[in-house]
């Protein structure tokens, strides 16, 4: 997605060690209608997968996954992190390793959202190493739902993320693959 | 908004002690397109504003400020609760409580995205007694941007938001408001 590549350069920061931070315009300010087009642009790679729902990670999924559900007409799930007086206690539950907060975090989805019935689509915003997509795939075939497709807005490949979700079988698009961070560059596929 | 108030009344779960549940259709599971007239019912209130940012909490916030933020066509930033390491260690910041969570929870934004020049809108799922809003005022007030106005998706008008939030002069708009949830009715204005 060369729109996005393009805001990557003007406006992404190379923090070093793999960090991107793209806060300026995805992850803590939106630039809500990019935000629209990246949504439309997963959607269409996913366009004839029949999913009927979306599932993704709090907090920065939650746009992307949006998105891509307004375009496909289907709910999303947004995986809660931390517990609250709402969530009922027998939830489908997974820890994962934060990889900008440096903690553990937990995923947590209420089993009423994910059916049996579901054909499940995880969005999220970053496929790094894949640890956080891995516990949301988990979850789903936990739930008995079935697991259809794996989007992501941008892929650092060089994490390895892709290799350690190949065993689900399922497709894996991203709108944009960053092949390399080093030298305080970025560099696309 | 009648859609909304008949989805509250159809899905929505009143578990005493004034707490909504409302995570099978806005803070769990998110009816998408549900979620875009929201904001598109929301930043018609606010047409003549002028607004340049709209400013939220994460997380159940991001949804219909974003869809906010689509239909008026400005950023949104949303304040963290977590702090991560692409934050700047300089960032505006406020301790509030949570209603759901029953703990305290940080409110972060980076300095870089409110700046004087900006005219910000506050968009919030829940307009309860007002203390996260009111918070966020503070910040758009010490970043020296001017408040324009306040719209909140389901206001809980017994809670006393609208009341603490008088004093700063702007216009607050919900897309429904619950005068009532006793006896385990919900009751709308």
């Amino acid at each position: 997605m060369k729109e996005l590549e393009e805001r990557i350069l003007a406006d992404g920061k190379n923090m070093g060690g793999g960090i991107l931070n793209v806060n300026s315009f995805l992850n803590h300010q939106v630039d809500c209608r990019l935000m629209v087009r990246i949504g439309q642009e997963l959607a269409s790679r996913f366009a004839s997968d029949e999913a009927t729902k979306i599932l993704t990670a709090e907090i920065s999924g939650i746009g992307p996954a949006l998105e891509v559900g307004v375009a496909l007409g289907i709910p999303v799930v947004f995986a809660r992190k931390i517990w609250s007086v709402t969530m009922p206690r027998d939830s489908y539950e997974r820890m994962v390793p934060s990889h900008t907060k440096g903690t553990m975090v937990q995923l947590i989805v209420a089993r009423d959202f994910l059916t049996p019935q579901d054909r499940v689509l995880i969005i999220d915003d970053f496929l790094a190493t894949g640890k956080t997509i891995g516990a949301l795939a988990d979850i789903v075939e936990e739930s008995g739902s079935q697991l259809v497709g794996i989007g992501a807005v941008i892929e650092k490949s060089f994490e390895g993320g892709r290799q350690a979700l190949a065993a689900l079988g399922v497709p894996i698009e991203s709108a944009v693959i960053i092949d390399s961070m080093e030298d305080h560059r970025i560099v696309f596929r």
